[in-house]
């Protein structure tokens, strides 16, 4: 798997559990033993904290640096190059939702065409 | 990495050269043949062939089948489906927004009072 920005962000997020904690994490910071919570029953805590160091190495969270705790948080940016990267292809749908439009207009135009012609 | 249908989809996207055959695709069907051209000098005919694979089994592109070619065009609902998951995200930046509007807005009345305050 190549290592750019974009395909590590891909591949952060072609998991299950790691979107989910991404998820929780739009509710606001959390501790490392907050986030491991929910998914202790179906994997150990060091299989958590793998997924935790792929989400930061990608960019897509971060762990702070306060006295007491180390909460993590969303870090918006690599979402939003994700984003970007979409809308070239949400910009596709509207095209081709255009092609279609125009595909009609021509059908109804060629029927009112045809009706309209002399027998 | 698991294998739930959105996980395929972002594993395939984690990839610059299936990124690039994607894009190439938004220009209209193209053949294998054609699809591989600007890859050919950096890697081998099977790698492009693995790539296109996974493209095919992350639902993200399909292959045709006309007697003479097997034109390769976009399947746009897996990409789809990325863009609906992307929603809940940038639903999550306007509410921060919604949320820094609403700080700013506390903090003009707490000054306005105090301006107001009588001594």
């Amino acid at each position: 798997m190549n290592q750019d920005r974009l395909s590590l962000t891909f591949g952060a997020l072609a998991d299950p559990t790691r979107r989910a904690i991404l998820q929780r994490l739009t509710k606001g910071e959390k501790t490392v033993a907050e986030l491991a919570k929910p998914f202790m029953n179906e994997m150990s805590a060091p299989a958590i904290t793998k997924h935790l160091r792929v989400l930061v190495k990608a960019g897509l969270i971060s762990k702070g640096r306060k006295a007491q705790w180390r909460p993590c948080k969303i870090e918006k940016e690599a979402l939003k190059e994700v984003a970007n990267w979409m809308d070239q292809y949400s910009q596709f749908w509207e095209e081709s939702f255009d092609r279609l439009d125009e595909s009609l207009k021509k059908m109804t135009m060629k029927k009112g065409n045809k009706n309209g012609r002399k027998k």
